[in-house]
């Protein structure tokens, strides 16, 4: 019997089609794409990107140029642009405003490498780090109001460039999704008093059927009602709204959680392609009790059909329990 | 300069990249997958597929046996299930039910077609005929909220068989995007007393810089905020909240549209994966002043990437008035 499941974050229903169940080995992802002959991203190619934002370094280097682990420029082709005003205004009944946004590349490491999950627990610290550092520094511009981290690995995620990186946008608008989100968890605030995402980690902890990993202050799960195959969140068990109000300890038990989700990823569904998203509070709020920040990973297995374009209904094969269990098992 | 732009009926928000532009030959679609050895759908086969629900048939031909023009069957491998119970019930802070709803292929001709525009206007009208014919039939299930048809061609539009055939999902609950939509065309109608997408209808003819197709009674036209390069929805000009209170002679009007709107789509982008997706009203509604039911078409010519999973937020290459140029201009 399919199940019926809704995921009380983004108030979409999944159905959970056990009878269309697969296993990991039915996924055949397309595989990592090879090398580049050329890398606009490693170390020694900083002219071939616009000038950087900000960089980790070492040794006294210059900016845009070697000696860096961790670099962020912006994108040479952005979505958005930085500079200008808004100029919100009406197109008979529609709603239009220029494109201004950040739009930043955070390139993980100096070195040609497709993933960070090779690199040390203290350079992820430092990208996480990063991350921290870039929110905090956009928030400064009244003119955005919140912005998203995410990552695209693999042609399938959207990938279009092999070297490990992260992007950040910035909008001068709060994405529907944030939105939606933000509304879900203030209603639940309202009814109950208590954060919907700290009931969802102590839940979790308690029926322990979809934990994959516990780090102690964090903790990687199988969410009750995923879109995908092996999605898996990573939220702090401490309650917070704000990702970037931390000290390093913070981002040095996110970089161990989130590298070996991350491993056990790539490990037991063969290198698949996967996007992340980390959720913090928009811009300009103060830290609250109803938003909690959190990271999403979803492998990207399934093609994406008519059925969940048309109604935001997702059909997934494969039960969060038992994707779970399988990547507990994954061996590091 | 990029541009941000609002879709009044999904409420979502798109970045126009104009930077980014694209010429429809920058897309290189997969292709048509190969004709199959076996094809289940194929007259002849009916012993194939489970036992048929509906069938245009001619010449008194037997249910399951050769001699249908279009045949409607259920989904061998469901996502939901026709017969139970909906035994809603909590699972600590979580929702669940059984997975209870009608999964229908309607098979859109015996021959083994990757499409249906080779078939004559009227063949497309008993297609579109019995999608109003299998919408009647099951609203009259008191555990079905809503339904959805749509269609998959094309490996990345999730189409797994070559046949041409739609699918219809009927839901036990009413899928979010189908609520934000009613809520949207409510609060609008609420706001200026008039239907939005009558107001649409009428502003797009007015500005007349995004219509692919007038047809008179129907318009097919590239969105103001479309989330895909070509996207092209199809509205009647006049209000209407249900797809299946009709005559055949708007259904022959609709085929008339639909069929060259995809033909156009098929020759100006060389055959690209696409979707199709019908809204009508909810089940259980009586005809109502503010629900509009109407088409979209999706081609699928970029990657969705975590930006876009993350936000809802789309980034589109081709503002829509180049996209309605280009298609408005492919010669049938």
């Amino acid at each position: 019997m399919p199940e019926l499941r809704k995921d009380p974050l983004s108030q979409r229903w999944v159905i959970i089609a056990s009878e269309r169940a697969k296993r990991p080995s039915d996924f055949v992802p397309e595989g990592p794409p090879p090398a580049p002959s050329f890398d606009p991203f490693a170390e020694g190619n900083e002219d071939k990107t616009p000038p950087e934002i900000s960089a980790i370094r070492t040794n006294g280097s210059q900016p845009n140029q070697p000696g860096w682990s961790v670099r962020v420029v912006p994108n040479k082709f952005p979505a958005l642009q930085i500079e200008g005003l808004l100029n919100k205004r009406g197109d008979g009944l529609y709603d239009r405003m220029h494109g201004i946004g950040a739009h930043e590349i955070i390139i993980e490491t100096p070195k040609t490498l497709n993933t960070f999950t090779s690199l040390g627990d203290a350079h992820v610290t430092d990208i996480l780090w990063m991350y921290r550092d870039r929110l905090l520094d956009l928030q400064r511009d009244g003119r955005f109001k919140s912005a998203i981290v995410f990552k695209n690995v693999g042609q399938a995620a959207g990938a279009t460039l092999y070297h490990t990186h992260s992007q950040l946008i910035a909008t001068p608008v709060v994405p529907l999704h944030f939105q939606m989100k933000s509304a879900a968890c203030r209603q639940y605030f309202d009814f109950r008093g208590r954060c919907l995402l700290c009931d969802m980690a102590t839940q979790e902890q308690e029926q322990n059927t979809r934990v994959v990993l516990d780090s102690g202050q964090f903790l990687a799960f199988a969410p009750y009602a995923p879109r995908f195959p092996f999605e898996t969140w990573i939220i702090p068990k401490f309650h917070s709204s704000h990702y970037e109000h931390h000290d390093r300890g913070v981002y040095e038990e996110l970089a161990f959680i989130l590298k070996r989700a991350l491993l056990k990823i790539e490990k037991g569904l063969n290198k698949p392609p996967y996007n992340y998203m980390l959720y913090t509070a928009p811009f300009h709020t103060p830290p609250n009790e109803h938003h909690h920040w959190h990271m999403e990973i979803t492998p990207r297995l399934t093609p994406v059909a008519g059925f969940e374009w048309g109604t935001g209904f997702y059909i997934n094969p494969v039960p969060p329990e038992d994707a779970a269990e399988y990547l507990r098992n994954v061996k590091l």
